[in-house]
């Protein structure tokens, strides 16, 4: 299967909250992107004018791109002039710039919560509900859309769980995640907090993860998505890791199956972003590993780099049926990586176009 | 209620396995401990004879007492000549030696999981089946005994489950735990294996903790310990955190109830140790805090000096009836704590002087 | 030497910025001290009004004390009508309040850098320099004053310094710190900039570092203070350690010594708080330790209730004479542990009534 | 400048130690090796005849290559039949295995201490003294020989140092490292030893840094190494990072220089394996970072895929010259990617060959 090369590459995008930890990762994965190319980073007031390499506080192991550190910060307000802009802000102010970019023509894919649950706006995890971006057809921004990305807990849940909602169904599903730190992104969680510690609560994730499960999984029908049939109870607590997110899943599946089929369910999964060649689209989305003590996030966040799902531990649950530990990198898949991947798939199917 | 004292104070006791991580914990409890006095510290071969202080490898915040530190550590065969010995032996070399020291007129209360599971040994939290104690009466040992105390995991549940299991009955019980590296005892886990990182498996944990919890919360009946009717299921991860287990639980009860009935049967909670005054008995031996980020191990495993089941976030769960978390120390309550508290149980229901 | 009780205990006193991390360590403290009795907490606009435990982020293992957390917070302006003021503030506010404080009257001790190296107010390290107190005749306030605590860095070093100091002179000092998350407050270090790293820089640290060890043990003469003719260098790192500053010192003496005399020094050394009986002051201010892997901050920065300088590795230094190893809390003997002993120092030599 | 590429390549390669931490990492650097190929992987009794797969507990985060994976593991002893042997052997059993190796004709690239300060065994650090590879002359092994890469903390302490002993001569070093776990390989420290602490000593570690280092930068005269008349003095300290050493300098150069001086003396550095065009040499051997907080272990151990010396905050000092921070990857550049650098100048040289 080739690449799907798009036809007017490379499109220049922007990036909005540029300097944040998620804004930091959209400047890494799309420095060098084969389809796009940062035109403008944007920030608030603070940074704005100056160079984006004195503005950021760069964490990121690999080196600032000098391109990127070399270009002016700009503003959210006026809506940089993009066909495409990524959306890293933080949910307390991303709600009204995005529309008024949205307004402006541009098509926002975004990593904030504030629209994710609108009717008109399609939540997507690309291997798992891509046809939810038939939404945007009913949005009233003109040229402009919305699109969202999922929670970075919710992310990996429904990519562990698409392959058997497909192959089986899934009733009910009991999560427990360890969640990592820079899913706070910066300041985020202060050490003195953290450290030989864990923190039992993260406000609204249980919630989030419990409706987006629903929604991701649910059937697009009359232009409306009808949230899925399944039972999901979540417990969220924040642990001392800098990335990946561990959840451990107990479910019921819709028939009776052996451990093997859920293993080759995981293993031969592939989607639309497989089929497609996008080029975030991991090789293997859903990874199991036979080790006893697997998938742990040090080890394996990074595999696929960081766009897959790593499962291990699949054994019987005396509870439900199935019990199994589940693993994704939370600012990669579940959350710049994931974006970029949405993007590519509106692209690739002649989405932004069409606008 | 006054405390009850024995009455020949103090009892001489020996600590088997003196030199490591619960051996530790079991001097720095038993100094100045007010009904009992340690006679002797055993360990293996390599630290025969020489002074505790140079045997040993401190590892507490606590200076090693001085009394202790001067004691030349003794063989733990043949058997220390005293009728109390605690265990913290490993389980690999446990079974055999806590037998002959029954065999030899002593009673052991141990912290290894070799006996556990015999019919003929109490395996007790004294909060919650002291009246197990009397398969004591039924061991083939003459004047000695064995008694157990729980793994670590496994006591924080029970003790959290044990005023709902009074009050409203008990059915089925999800549990997923974020276990302390102490749990694994030294040199225990690497440190290269856990910084910035969780392992989501524990060799034999789940087995262990669905199994006691059953056999403690069953009935005694003709001399024999029916497990309770109750499903648990367990999942159990290893975190970044010294001391202090917290546990995601989700239950379903035996009837109805209100969240503040819950919050209440474990504010009142007081059981057999409260109501002896026994000297290690926590005066709340399960407590509930409203904060809404509670519990966490590291600010709230020290209450009630390490002896309590802390725990939070009580919430309705949509798959079993409820939610909460819970917390216990894992080397206070969970091991050395909980075993002194049990020699103390049986001391003052005078199961030692009738040997 | 029996204690020294003040004349007209308790003495009500109000503590500045008890919201914040080393406030709640005064308020820790000052529960239950012998002298001194909390009578208003004070903190910022935000918090003025609500419940102290409301208000505050409690993140001590111990449990937040019922009277205080019942307490209302006041501002700290007006000026707290108390003849005596524990200063937490933030050092970007602490300047004018605690003028405007010591002008009202109170005798304010600080924690903030802010007045420390004006030439009327005494900086001091009680077992070191507590006749610089005599400064405060000079200051212009009135009854009030302002007396400071050095910087959580500093305080270690002198301390260990002031036995090698009285006994053989000190001419230049290298050191380098592992400085604790504690010492930056709260929120502090993000998390995610700490776990799996260190930072080697903290602003101002260094220059804090030089100056203020120079000062303290720099001699009054004719109502000024002069530095100490000593050669100071620091490099000063963060490393992901919850509390307790290790400071890797190389120095030079006045004279020859054997490593057996300043072993002697650092064990022998008593001062005017431990002549006093001082409440706060530890029976032994420094303490070597023998152990080859000795002092380790988990592990000893609790020795001596944590106001202790806790020393080990002495070794000959092929470029100037020693080198050793110094720990102390940093959060208790480097602020609030050390600001009221401060205060006790004052009390007992009469220098709050004569005012 | 072209690289230069071996007249037979791949070379064929044995690993010895080749499941330990540092074994580990030879495993992925030469997998994929332009020039080396691995033929053998061997290890201890208890791993030989199991797959490398089986055998090993893989912790790097890049997957176990596939054909190392499946290979079966050797034995040490007979020495493995190939002309260049990598050794990550514990020093515990190095020195005898290493010189039997070479009696058989092998060449072997040591990273154990055993042979170090052996008068006919190059200690080299390639960008700083690859004209000590002459000694290989007077080894008495026939075709074999031993060269040894140093202690992980000497090669970032000497490769900081070169630049300016190249510019300005270099009299005294003070020296303070934070050391990474990974530096004490495989189980290495226990966790429950490190969490919230450090270690303020590493057994020999001091000695090793401060004898290396002056031979290292020695003079190599008729046949024989003459160390470098400097003085070292350093202190050790483990730390609870994974990977990078960091290590706070200070010193006194042979001549006065401006700060713009030794930072173009880092910045310009290029050395014999840069001038060959190495495989495995960065492309610049020595960074200096203008940021007031770097180096920073986690951010900057990766830089020039771990091979460099990371240096930043160069500043005088009151006592000796100046004061600068230094940071390697302890694990590439210092040990198995420094022992890979030293073959390839071996080969390049035609020291193989030779042979």
């Amino acid at each position: 299967m080739a690449p799907t090369p798009p036809e007017h590459a490379p499109i220049p995008v922007a990036i909005l909250g540029a300097t944040g930890s998620v804004g930091q990762r959209f400047v890494e994965l799309l420095t060098n992107h084969p389809w796009f190319e940062i035109g403008a980073l944007c920030a608030s007031e603070r940074s704005v004018g100056r160079p984006y390499r004195e503005a950021v506080h760069w964490m990121q192991c690999t080196p600032l791109p000098r391109t990127a550190g070399a270009m002016l910060v700009q503003p959210c307000d006026p809506p940089p002039a993009f066909p495409l802009l990524f959306s890293a802000l933080d949910a307390s102010v991303a709600g009204p710039i995005e529309e008024a970019c949205a307004r402006a023509g541009a098509v926002v894919v975004s990593n904030a919560k504030s629209h994710r649950m609108d009717p008109d706006v399609p939540l997507v995890v690309p291997e798992v509900n891509p046809d939810h971006l038939e939404l945007l057809e009913r949005q009233g921004f003109g040229g402009g859309a919305i699109l969202t990305n999922p929670n970075c807990s919710t992310i990996g849940l429904v990519l562990a769980l698409q392959p058997l909602v497909r192959s089986f169904g899934v009733e009910r599903v009991h999560v427990v995640t360890l969640q990592a730190l820079s899913g706070a992104g910066l300041p985020g969680v202060p050490s003195l907090g953290i450290l030989d510690n864990a923190i039992p609560w993260i406000e609204g994730e249980e919630e989030k993860m419990e409706a987006e499960t629903r929604r991701i999984l649910g059937r697009l029908e009359s232009g409306r998505v009808h949230p899925a049939e399944l039972t999901v109870s979540a417990a969220c607590n924040r642990v001392p890791i800098l990335d990946g997110h561990t959840e451990c899943v107990s479910l019921s599946l819709g028939r009776r199956a052996e451990a093997s089929e859920l293993i080759e369910a995981w293993r031969s999964f592939r989607a639309e972003p497989q089929e497609l060649g996008l080029p975030s689209a991991p090789a293997r989305p859903t990874i199991y590993l036979d080790e006893p003590d697997a998938p742990q996030p040090r080890l394996h966040r990074g595999l696929e780099r960081g766009m897959a799902a790593v499962i291990g531990r699949l054994r019987p649950c005396p509870i439900l049926d199935w019990k199994f530990t589940a693993l994704s990198h939370n600012t990669l898949r579940g959350a710049a990586g994931g974006a970029v991947l949405l993007a590519e798939l509106l692209v690739a199917r002649g989405g932004l176009e069409r606008r």
